[in-house]
């Protein structure tokens, strides 16, 4: 997404266009998720016609003929033509993305992207204009309703969870090797990853004590720690709801880490050498990342330190693009925003951490180190 | 978009997540668009702030600072920072098709995407599933009543006859001078442009003359080739309404071409060397394409010939991506799709014309060629 729009645009616009016709690339996968396509080519023995496709899946033959046809034009499908008939066959990038169910199956990313994301971001020049978010546009929802909505059942807080496992899978070793950690001993993952911790407790701000919905932790994260650090040990410091649905839902074998009951925000945190804060600061406002990352320093042994996990923002402005669009969907979506490094350097600095050091993995997130 | 989605992506699928967020990069120039933010940066003196263009256009400092950062982040617009503040300013891309009023601009065009097309694709699963448009799930639009909704008012008409007046601005020239169309003197425009020819005229087959309806022709295409073929006479059929509102609101100074009220469905057309059919065959059925071609081929003096303009579909169904997403547009919006060439000849075989020439443009529309 970092080509270049040069000047021979003004000759003809294809990178523009191609900007244009995005939502319809992303639709069209999508949609292809939605339906089952890619579990049944994945299992299939062999390939398949639009058609047979088409039968299996409940779908009619002409639209799932234009929508394979879509797939094989961005290569994530294969397409060979016999006697007259396309047949169509998975690749290895949709067998482990797209397929439901791989270790990297990005499958319930998606679904959350076309069913929530996709509809809120219809309503972006309302989020600009008002500088709020478009929850209640979008889908009713009152304001400070949010996350009551999301998390209104089990089945709805386990989809949302899903997503989040979904994005450490994908990158959580990158962060976690960012930097080499071997050297701290105990290691506690601070709300599993949060996404939404944020504004649950945006909740607490507005609507007293709702820290019940705070979600997140599947202990996706933790498990690459676990791995990358077999000699640390590792803590998943969590709500005690959140732990429990991630014990019944998302259990692994030969997990080595642990879960801890408990709320970051309105109790102690237990010692350790260092603190992992994934996705969280971004939710906050400057005075509650301090109060936050002020708790944690004092909790924290001598020696010890804290890995902030963000999508951070380039200091002149000029990408990465995809943290800039993140932090346009914090916009649409939440109260938070994404920030460039100086600003967690700042936070940081102001909380008594030092040495701070920034490792960009040059993928969605990135890795700050800061010692105490 | 024709990048290969290679191996490379196992290790980290950069390309697919960019699909992925295709969405949210197309509603930033969306939102840009609708906010006003290419037209006050193209007319202001120097740089802006983001508190400058969100006061400017009322919207909120913050919002407007993520999105101005987004747009640099795309090279959409540049961005600088002097003594801390960022200093945002157009480019030429921006101003030659974003801003409103160009003779190039996508403005319109843009505007229908946002506002019509990107709901429509939130159904696509459902499209494909049930093999027909969604325009009733989407907009409360019963079955049939599309386009007396789309055209419900002159101001609504007005706003179509925009879109497809951008679309042969960016694309006219390409596709009028794909071939050398200099030895036909007499040159007839069939319906201006369609794209929604097709669906005014599925209503004549289900609801009776409703041709009232037929809009598209703002002249745009005859403009390209009246300069293309300086030595031709271009006529556009058109409908007599449709001939009205091009006149009143699409008028240029020292257009060489001329209207001639018709509907060439239901009556004669003119006497022509060589008929224009633009976005009309994607619409029909092969059976009402045949009858059109063989009426056009009956009025066609000899030596003359009949020049297609679509989006062509490869034979072997890897692309070009482009055309792929028009025919899934034609399945979410419409009853038309888009056709490789083969289809196209054979029609125009049946139909009795003969040499057929395909003339790919590599840009949105190709051309196909064929004489009586």
């Amino acid at each position: 997404m970092a080509e270049h729009l040069s000047q021979s645009e003004l000759d003809y616009p294809f990178k523009l266009l191609e900007y244009l016709n995005g939502y319809r690339v992303s639709k069209v996968i999508f949609a292809a998720c939605e339906l089952g396509v890619f579990e049944l080519l994945m299992r299939s023995p062999g390939a398949m016609s639009a058609l047979q496709v088409a039968e299996a899946l409940d779908a009619s033959a002409d639209g799932m003929e234009r929508l394979l046809d879509a797939l094989a034009g961005m290569e994530i499908l294969q397409v060979e033509t016999a006697d007259g008939t396309a047949l169509y066959n998975s690749t290895d990038v949709a067998n482990t993305y797209l397929a439901r169910g791989g270790a990297k199956s990005l499958h319930d990313m998606v679904a959350y992207h076309s069913q929530t994301i996709y509809p809120l971001w219809n309503n972006m020049a309302d989020a600009v204009r008002e500088g709020k978010n478009q929850n209640q546009k979008t889908f009713g929802i009152l304001p400070g309703e949010v996350f009551e909505a999301i998390y209104r059942s089990e089945e709805e807080m386990v989809k949302f969870m899903g997503l989040m496992n979904s994005s450490w899978n994908l990158d959580g070793q990158d962060v976690v090797t960012a930097f080499n950690l071997s050297c701290f001993q105990k290691i506690v993952d601070l709300g599993g990853k949060s996404g939404h911790q944020r504004a649950a407790s945006t909740h607490v701000q507005h609507f007293g004590n709702l820290s019940y919905f705070l979600p997140g932790c599947t202990g996706a994260l933790a498990r690459e720690l676990a791995r990358a650090y077999p000699s640390s040990s590792v803590t998943v410091f969590e709500l005690p709801r959140v732990v429990e649905m991630a014990r019944k839902h998302f259990p692994q074998e030969n997990d080595t880490f642990a879960f801890h009951s408990g709320d970051f925000f309105h109790g102690d945190v237990p010692p350790a050498d260092l603190y992992v804060l994934a996705r969280i600061l971004h939710d906050w406002s400057e005075e509650k990342c301090l109060t936050l990352l002020k708790k944690l320093y004092r909790a924290c042994k001598p020696g010890g330190g804290v890995l902030l996990v963000e999508a951070m923002l380039l200091e002149n402005r000029r990408g990465p693009i995809m943290a800039q669009l993140f932090s346009l969907n914090m916009l649409v979506q939440t109260d938070g925003r994404e920030h460039p490094p100086s600003q967690y350097t700042k936070i940081l600095n102001q909380s008594g951490f030092a040495h701070v050091q920034v490792c960009r993995t040059g993928k969605s997130y990135d890795a700050i180190l800061a010692f105490r």
